[in-house]
């Protein structure tokens, strides 16, 4: 069966709307895509690019450039591009929450979500720190971030902390879900039968046999040993600067790093355009591009598309291989 | 006049001594080198690889492949390759100290280090850290380690500390310090007369405005603007994950990283092979290969000899560089 795929544009007034109606233009036949949007929001953006658009009832079929279909969630207020208006928060957000609400109910098979404004949606009155985590929550289920691109896959154990945080946030529970998080996913979404997870060390040279740090010796070999016992391929704890080697990539289909700035940078670096947003753990799959809003680019016709593209792929890519593993 | 050079292999086990035979085959215009090392070792090498190899008495000039004119630091004990022996950790270090004393004595012009292998100096019975710190404290001076390759020059505010040790110690005054003289040798041994540096924050996001840890807007951000007004081009504090795409790193000269598994990833991945370690602050220069002894391909002729390359090529270049600039 084809896989029935969310798309939600995020926030009206940067370049999601418009990189929704370019995805429009192209012929899918992986994927059935079904937007989340203000339909007023989605025909300016087509307008200011010169492409056409059909918005189509849900129950349509698109059959040619620009028809997209569409469940309307309207905005408070008309968007301008460049301009995010707090009144619109809820609508964003509404957006987001009925897409995965009817991945939830069965409904649909997945979410491709673009850019949301943080601050702005928090000038609305509305409490959010961010799409993975509202969706998290929604579900009532932990998950991990994976940004993921053609040349390596990242998953983090820690997210958005600060940096004297990282060390004590660092748990034996803590790493062993995020662990069997990415383990899981890699057979169950990714089809992986048996994944090989290369985990970083926290500390440089991976602690350098304690003389730089100890949390490697006390709680990330232990516990790395005694996940392989329950059958799980893990490579490490890893030196950080060494791990992203092509030749120390190769045969590895997930890195784990221990935070954001240590995993980050070479996934960025390595392919920026391409590189998508992973959420692991909920009960569907959720891919969303890997860049934000660009208020300074919206409806120039400028913001590059591929981010989203590959965020739809990879999402069709692994709705279908849910249906195919128990 | 051209630089002389003192060429020190390093753990006469490991991979320094053959490297140093391949790059006496090469015809070098830009420099005089001057080993510093045991001359069994090099012909040992010499012989493994099946190259010519000629040591020849310092006051000689190399003419043709295999010429190398050679201060005698001998070993304590036959060494074999792969087998790195304790016994000749005083040579080691000797060799070191040797040439970093013939250059501030001036009668040499810089130093290109190959590796080092740290366990075995200490089971040698010599304190020893690095040779960045053997030869800043030989000296009597603070140094910063910085990496570079042909892509990116990336500078550490601090080095081999738990990670855990990270935030408390990058303080205003030593990152004032690792601040200037970065832009110091940027002007004086680069020749950039107005050098551009990015800096890093220390958290995710550089900090988001105090969301994701207060050290960039308590320390890092006022301590920029003040050496802004003091000349110098500084950009950031910079997110780490972003700090190194291409549009971002273009017309900057170096990266400032708050630590090591921040900065060197990207560094490594961008170029591993070419990537060298260039001590700043020495009165000399000071370039060193960025890879360690390979113990285990010692001897065998298959080492990758384009750091040591590198390495020389832009001592050359320095020294040469310091001779024109005041």
């Amino acid at each position: 069966m084809i896989p029935q795929l969310a798309l939600v544009p995020g926030e009206p007034a940067g370049i999601g709307p418009e990189l929704c109606v370019r995805l429009a233009q192209q012929p899918r036949t992986d994927c059935r895509l079904l937007a989340f949007a203000d339909p007023d929001t989605l025909h300016a953006a087509a307008a200011a690019l010169s492409l056409p658009l059909q918005l189509l009832p849900e129950e349509a079929i698109a059959r040619q450039p620009g028809d997209l279909r569409l469940r309307a969630v309207p905005n408070a207020r008309p968007s301008r591009f460049g301009e995010a208006d707090p009144a619109n928060a809820g609508a964003v957000i509404g957006a987001l929450l009925q897409a995965g609400q009817a991945c939830l109910s069965g409904e649909l098979d997945g979410v491709v979500t673009g850019p949301v404004h943080k601050a702005v949606i928090n000038q609305g009155g509305i409490a959010y720190s961010g799409t993975t985590e509202l969706l998290a929550d929604q579900a009532g289920v932990a998950v991990v971030m994976m940004l993921a691109n053609d040349i390596v896959r990242v998953a983090l154990a820690t997210t958005h902390l600060p940096l004297r945080a990282v060390a004590d946030a660092i748990t034996a529970e803590g790493l062993a879900h995020t662990l069997a998080t990415v383990h899981s996913a890699m057979q169950r979404q990714f089809g992986i039968a048996a994944p090989r997870i290369a985990v970083l060390g926290l500390n440089p040279h991976a602690g350098e046999d304690g003389h730089l740090g100890r949390e490697e010796l006390d709680l990330i070999i232990p516990l790395l040993d005694r996940l392989r016992g329950q059958g799980m391929d893990l490579v490490g704890p890893l030196p950080a600067d060494t791990a992203f080697l092509p030749a120390r990539l190769a045969g590895v289909d997930a890195v784990v790093a221990m935070y954001h700035d240590q995993g980050l940078p070479v996934l960025k670096y390595s392919g920026f355009e391409q590189a998508v947003n992973i959420t692991l753990g909920l009960p569907y799959p959720r891919v969303a591009v890997d860049h934000g809003t660009a208020l300074d680019l919206a409806g120039r016709g400028v913001a590059d598309p591929s981010s989203l593209f590959a965020a739809t792929g990879l999402c069709a890519r692994l709705a279908r291989q849910r249906t195919l593993v128990p």
